[in-house]
């Protein structure tokens, strides 16, 4: 039953005044997202950004920025590879691009370095590695980064065992998860959609004006993983978000990554942690936190 | 009986032609090693190189390139603003600055927050901090890096007890501890000056052509350090070395750091170890490894 929940993930932004990712169109997206074999599930919009459910995890398209996870065994380079040539690097206003290591690395068909060679052909860029004592390893490129983009990702690893539990029950509902995730407290102005894999899995996008929010679960025993990932700027919100994802998952190990965010870390400092901070000179700034919960 | 034996470093190169870093002199180098609060004590020349011993840590000086390493109560920062004032930032083609978190921060006189604002204001520059799970915690200012800036780094920590014993004695001298770190043995071609402190400390530089190394020993219990240095390229006469250090010194703790240099690091994977790696896309390639000793 194992399944990959660890996630590539691709940040591009656009500058060019005359270019809409969004007007790009479902088909042009549904090319995109095949492209990494992966598939579209559903869709929500608003006034700013088109969120997908995919096959394995999310594409969020506003008009000058994507985001796009995937996980499983997709190939997110071969969909880059597809926006450098429909689109041209040209337009690329920003490009970061991401990969965790894979639970099983030898399934998946190309390694992050293999990612690095295509890309950098045709993109120049930065590479960072950041390993830690315990093996977690996060891999990042970075092309002409752009201060604009900024979010917030928890990775939270080996849930706590009750949570799975429920999570891995034959007659799950949405409803229940929602409710184990505190959806209707922590989003509730959002538009929501959201999706249960058989026989494990589930996935949700929200999006509230320019905002978003993503929460990818894979509760397969011994590899439980939840991701969440957002843009929201509020440190009072956020704040309220990662301790209830924290107390309700109770995972034995996290990962805190800030991208281009000031949102405080502070509050975690109960618990041994590893931190990588980098502040390149053209703008990015990632900040980069591996937590070990402490023995409870 | 104290002393903080954790080191700034500098690493500068110029690249105009009209300009020699060891032309500008003896009193030249004294002003800026004062302007840090320290001293010439000692130094040795070859065609390449003057290697200065200081009243805290080491200066080496080629046409091109300056290593300048303090420790203690320094303050490396008021060095590089000499060297700013006096030479001109236009001058300057490449600046590493390094700082690692001391062990008694409250006695410094500025923090690496506070050095770096002074850099910024003149340079432009990444900034980079890693700080592992038991609280080491690198910062590194990149401004402009070159590829031909290349070194190895090994910071140990917690000294074997046996080591320390006989580093403490009253009676020690410099012949001993040149024996410990077997440097007849390992380094016997080059030009050796060292230095022993009252009533502890020990530091010796050497050069052969172009090719530097250094140590520094403080070994004051619960503290004890040793760093070592050096610019050599050849992978077998490195690995003998580490290997070498690491087996008489015995420490708990220890970090590598690999700046444009493809030495490797695979050996030591006996250890639980933590791993940053930094390829930034003007040129510069840091790899910091932090290594905890497993139990013997």
């Amino acid at each position: 039953m194992f399944f990959e929940g660890t996630e590539k993930k691709l940040k591009l932004t656009v500058s060019e005044p005359n270019v809409s990712l969004r007007a790009l169109g479902f088909d042009f997206w549904q090319l995109v997202v095949n492209r990494a074999n992966a598939e579209i599930i559903s869709v929500i919009s608003n006034d700013h950004c088109d969120a997908y459910i995919l096959s394995e995890s999310s594409l969020f398209v506003w008009d000058k920025e994507v985001l796009m996870i995937t996980c499983g065994r997709t190939i997110l380079i071969n969909s880059i590879q597809v926006l450098i040539d429909e689109l041209g690097v040209k337009v690329f206003d920003s490009l970061i691009y991401q990969r965790k290591n894979e639970v099983s690395p030898e399934l998946q068909k190309t390694t992050f370095q293999q990612d690095i060679e295509v890309l950098q052909k045709q993109l120049s860029g930065s590479f960072y590695r950041i390993q830690t004592v315990d093996s977690h390893c996060h891999h990042l490129f970075v092309h002409n980064p752009n201060k604009q983009f900024q979010c917030f990702e928890l990775l939270m690893y080996d849930i706590d065992t009750k949570a799975i539990c429920n999570l891995t029950e034959t007659n799950v509902d949405k409803r229940f998860i929602r409710a184990l995730l505190e959806i209707d407290v922590l989003f509730k102005d959002y538009l929501i959609d959201d999706y249960l894999f058989s026989p494990f899995g589930y996935s949700i996008n929200g999006i509230k004006e320019d905002e978003y929010f993503t929460i990818h679960v894979t509760p397969q025993v011994p590899n439980s993983f939840v991701t969440f990932e957002t843009n929201l700027s509020d440190t009072e919100r956020y704040q309220q978000i990662v301790q209830k994802l924290l107390v309700n998952l109770n995972p034995k190990f996290w990962d805190s990554i800030f991208i281009n965010t000031n949102l405080p870390h502070t509050y975690f400092n109960l618990d041994k942690h590893t931190i990588a901070e980098i502040t390149s000179e053209n703008g990015i700034n990632v900040k980069y936190l591996h937590y070990q919960a402490t023995e409870k």
